[in-house]
C-alpha cells in the first residue's frame, strides 16, 4: 500500500479538499500510473454531490486520466515505465460475460467496476479516481496515448469523447450522413468534431442566436436555432441522426421531426425523465428510434484515441489548477466552461 | 364511374348505414375487384369517429380487403378476373421517392395514400373503404392469396398481421431471439403466432392471471403478469425485443428493464404520448432503443402473405354481418372480440 496525495470530499455539502488516500501494492497485472492530467466531468460534481444517491464518502473523483506509467507487475505485457497511458471510466469488470467478450466491458452483465466509488473486484476496496498523484489499474484497462497526441487536451476524450464516439460508430454514422448535434458543451462540441471526422455534415442545434457564431468556430456545417419554429420547420425530415448531449429534460419531439424515416435519436446525456413524452407517433409515423448509448468499450476507446491522434482531434480544455477545482464546479454548474476543465496534477504537489 | 353498395357514416357522432358510393371507371393500371371479406380495424372506428381531427365524410372505412378480380386495366398485367387478391391499408404513393425505391411506400415522402379518407393522386376524390361491395385499385398495391389461405381469417393479416410482420423483419427477429409480446388484441395475438413462426421464443405480457391461460393457448411459450413485481423481477435484462402492441398510453419501463443490452422496444399501437415518461437512464445504462413502425410495404405483404400460407397462420376471427357492424364497434370498444371481426361482405347485398 501507498499513501498517495489526492482532492476529494467526505460528505456532499463539503467542499474538495486535500486528502490522502491509499493506492494499492501492484498485482501481477497492475500498472501503476503518475498522473499528469485529470478532465473535470459532469459527473464528478453529481457524485461528489450525492445528487444520484448512492455516494460513499471519503470519494475522490476523476475518470479522464493521462499519465505516464512508474511501475508494472509481473505478468504485464503491454506496458513498461515510462509510457504514456490513459485510464477513462472504467478500472474492472467481470472479463468473461457475453458484453465483455464483445468488448462493451460498460455493460457488463456482472457490473463494471467504474474508476471511483465502486467497489474493487478483488479486495473490496472503494476505487478512487484521478484527482490524484497516482493511479494502480490492471492493464486490460489501460488505454495507450498515441505518439504525437496532446496530452493534457486528450484527457477528456476518455469520457466525453468516447460517449459520443460510440454511439456514432454503433450506429453506422459516416459519409453522406446528416447528423445534429444538441447541446454544444463538453460532449457536444466532441461530437461535432468527431462526426464531422467520420465524414457526417454536421448540424448543430442551439437555443439562441448567440451562440451561432460559437457552433461555426466549433466546426459546424450548420447551425439551426431551436426556439425558431420557422428553422425547425425548414428542417423537418432531413437528418439521418440527432446526436443528444443534454443532460436535463426537454422535448425530443422536435428534434424527432427533424428526423427522416429511418432516423435515430440519440441520447448519451439525460439519465433523467424524457420529459415532455414522447410522441408514439412520431416513432411509429416514419420508423423513427430512440437509442441511449453509454461511454464505450476498451478496445474502442483506443480505437479513439487512435482516430483522434490521426485526424488532429482534441477537447477544447481550459487548465485548472486543483486549488481551483470548487471554483470550477461553481463554474460547471452555470455553463461557465469552454468546454472542459482540465486539472494540471503537478498542481496537487503544491496544494497540501 | 359505377355505383356501389357501402357502409358508412355522415357524421362522428353518426351511427354506420348502408349509402352509396362511386367506384371509379378502371384506369390503365386499374384492377376491380368483388369484396368477399372486410375486417374490422381499430383505426376503422377511430377514423369513423373522427378522433384524430381529420375525417372527412361520407366516410366508407375498411382496409383489410379480401375478393375476388372482375375486371382488369389495358395495362394490368399481373392480374387477371378471377384471381383472389387482397388490399390493404395503402393504394397508392409517388413511386419514386427513395422509401417508395427501397419499397416502404408506407413511408412515402410525398405521402401515401391510404384506403379510405385520402385524396385520390389522380381526380382528387376521396379514396373509401372496405365496407362496399368492390372496390378499384392500381394493380401495384394489389396484393396476390396464396393458393390454400382461408380467405376469412386472411383479412387481418394486411393490417394486423403486416404491422407486426414488418418490425419483427426489419430488425431481425428469428432464431435464438427471446420477444415479449404487450397487448393480446388483434395486433397482439398475430405477433405471438409471426415471432413463433420466425424462430423466437416467445413470452406475453398480461395485466391479469385470467389471462394466461388464454396467451399459452394463443401459442406462447411463457407468460408474464406484469402486474407482479416478483414475475417482473424474474425477467430483468432477458428480452432481445419487446412487441409493444398497446394503443393507449401506458409506463414502458418496467418493460425498458427487462430487455438485455442492446435490446429494442418496438411501437406499433401507441400513436399517443410514451406517458409516464421513458427513463433516459433505462436506454443509455444498457444501450436499449425504442423503435416505432407502421404497417409494412406492398412486396413485404405478399411476402407475408406467403409466409403465412407456408406456416398455416391466420387471424382468429369472429365472422360479421354488415348490419351489426355498430354493435360490433361498442363490443371493440370494449376489448370484447378474439380477435377480430371479419365482415362477410355476401351479408351487404341484403343490407339496403
Amino acid at each position: 500500500m501507498n499513501q498517495v496525495k489526492a482532492y476529494g470530499t467526505h460528505a456532499a455539502d463539503a467542499p474538495l479538499a486535500p486528502l490522502e488516500i491509499e493506492r494499492r501494492t501492484l498485482r501481477a497485472d497492475d500498472v501503476a500510473i503518475d498522473i499528469m492530467y485529470c478532465g473535470v466531468c459532469h459527473s464528478d460534481l453529481h457524485i461528489a454531490q450525492n445528487d444520484w444517491g448512492t455516494t460513499r464518502y471519503p470519494l475522490v473523483p476523476g475518470h479522464e486520466i493521462v499519465g505516464k506509467v512508474t511501475h508494472v507487475g509481473n505478468d504485464v505485457t503491454r506496458f513498461a515505465p515510462g509510457d504514456l497511458v490513459g485510464v477513462g471510466c472504467m478500472v474492472d469488470s467481470c472479463r468473461s460475460c457475453q458484453a465483455c467478450a464483445e468488448g462493451v466491458e460498460q455493460y457488463c452483465l456482472n457490473g463494471v467496476t467504474m474508476t471511483y466509488g465502486n467497489d474493487d473486484r478483488h479486495d473490496g476496496s472503494m476505487t478512487q479516481g484521478g484527482y490524484s498523484t497516482d493511479i494502480v489499474v490492471s492493464e486490460a484497462f489501460v488505454l495507450r496515448m498515441p505518439d504525437g497526441i496532446e496530452l493534457s487536451s486528450a484527457a477528456p476524450i476518455l469520457c466525453a469523447g468516447i460517449t459520443t464516439y460510440s454511439p456514432l460508430r454503433h450506429h453506422g454514422v459516416g459519409k453522406g450522413h446528416k447528423v445534429g448535434v444538441i447541446g454544444m458543451g463538453g460532449l457536444g462540441h466532441m461530437g461535432v468534431k468527431l462526426a464531422r471526422a467520420l465524414g457526417a455534415e454536421v448540424t448543430v442545434f442551439t437555443r439562441s442566436d448567440a451562440k451561432v457564431a460559437e457552433a461555426k468556430s466549433n466546426g459546424a456545417d450548420h447551425v439551426v436555432v431551436s426556439s425558431d419554429d420557422a428553422q425547425m420547420a425548414a428542417v423537418a425530415e432531413t437528418f439521418d441522426f440527432m446526436l443528444d448531449t443534454v443532460p436535463v429534460p426537454h422535448d425530443v419531439n422536435p428534434y424527432l421531426a427533424a428526423l427522416k424515416y429511418d432516423g435515430t435519436h440519440i441520447l448519451v446525456g439525460l439519465i433523467g425523465p424524457v420529459d415532455p413524452p414522447i410522441g408514439g407517433g412520431n416513432l411509429i409515423g416514419k420508423r423513427r428510434m430512440i437509442a441511449g448509448s453509454l461511454i464505450g468499450g476498451i478496445a474502442e476507446t483506443q480505437e479513439l484515441l487512435e482516430f483522434c491522434a490521426e485526424h488532429g482531434i482534441t477537447c477544447d480544455v481550459e487548465m485548472l489548477d486543483i486549488r481551483n477545482i470548487n471554483e470550477a464546479y461553481e463554474r460547471m454548474q452555470k455553463g461557465d466552461v469552454r468546454y472542459r476543465f482540465v486539472i494540471d496534477m503537478a498542481t496537487l504537489n503544491g496544494a497540501a
